[in-house]
């Protein structure tokens, strides 16, 4: 799903027209190298390598090693992040559109081909390079603090409750580090259950249904 | 707390005195340098600088780099382990006990000296050196899990719950690493209330109280 643009679509040949292939080629490697041997042990040139391409290809379309990881930690907060604004505006009961975003979010950190969150607590991510990434987080956390209040949660609580529900989300990146043959699905139905557990609310089946009902008209 | 063994105790003078001491300064002092550059980063001769020793002195104590990371992480789940045993063994209502081994993990992990759970996601944390920490580690999870199947969690949803638990509590690394400010007191009892949430159980202040009194009787 990650790497979905654009894979299988006719292409016009030459090297202009391969750099849109190239930059992906660069980016699958890289979360694959990043998330297994891990960020400091991997160079350029080994990701290039991988990637099948010269370094001087990989330094096109990234400059520096971090920009890898930025554009990387990007695909695991935009779709969310786009996702979280349209919820945050959308009707109904706050519990159903809290278990939505947690449900679609974790869904994408759990399902990315590679496990992209387990790099969030990497020393690099406080650098310059990785300014963008950060705002677009505390952004969709914003987000989940918007959803939490409306919740119902007192007002002087909603800032802890929020990295409450944060930490849980973003967790499912350790579970799927200690077991990468977990069921996917069943954990992201449960994690968001949990969700709005900790804003109080017992999920039902009613509120499951009303909420993928939900996702289906925001992103159908 | 985690440095406190032994400090401020009169030695014997001479080079055998000093070990404990020495030991001590470098887990500090890698510590420091894990949490604040990156373990990738940071050099056994850096670790020895900083802790003012030779390198000799270090490679004494610690063959390999690994094995400090082995050593600090060991102090991140020992006691905890060490309460979940005595928890697991007590009587009570197990939201109760669970609130408890939930407040002193958060609180361990939370009010540590260094953000030592900020290095769990280490791929180093995978190699044959931290083999205990990673049994020590699922010997805590599984203590967890036995409160929660005792909290009254259906016995085929235990697994996936104890992850979302052990998660929340495990996420007080990355709330701590987004604002090194927090109130850490805050974040633990709200934590506690989270877990005990994640089972399905409001947490009131008649739990919270004998969750305390717990404590004390079996930490006294």
């Amino acid at each position: 799903m990650v790497k979905g643009a654009g894979v299988g679509r006719p292409r016009a040949s030459g090297a202009a027209a391969s750099r849109p292939d190239a930059r992906q080629a660069v980016l699958d490697a890289a979360g694959e190298l990043f998330t297994g041997a891990g960020y400091a042990a991997t160079t350029t040139r080994a990701i290039a390598e991988r990637a099948g391409l010269r370094q001087a290809s990989l330094y096109y379309h990234f400059p520096a090693k971090e920009d890898i990881l930025a554009a990387l930690l990007a695909e695991t907060v935009r779709p969310s992040l786009d996702l979280a604004a349209r919820l945050v505006g959308a009707s109904g009961p706050a519990a159903v559109r809290l278990w939505a975003l947690a449900y679609a979010d974790i869904g994408l950190l759990g399902g990315a081909r590679h496990n992209l969150g387990a790099l969030y607590l990497l020393p690099e991510v406080g650098s310059a390079n990785l300014a963008r990434f950060r705002a677009e987080r505390a952004d969709l956390k914003a987000s989940y603090g918007r959803l939490v209040a409306a919740a119902g949660v007192a007002p002087e609580a909603v800032a802890i409750r929020t990295d409450l529900v944060f930490g849980l989300v973003e967790s499912i990146a350790v579970v799927r580090r200690d077991d990468p043959e977990l069921d996917v699905e069943a954990h992201v139905r449960e994690g968001a259950d949990g969700v709005v557990r900790l804003v109080g609310v017992e999920p039902s089946e009613e509120l499951r249904a009303e909420a993928h009902t939900l996702l289906a008209t925001l992103t159908g």
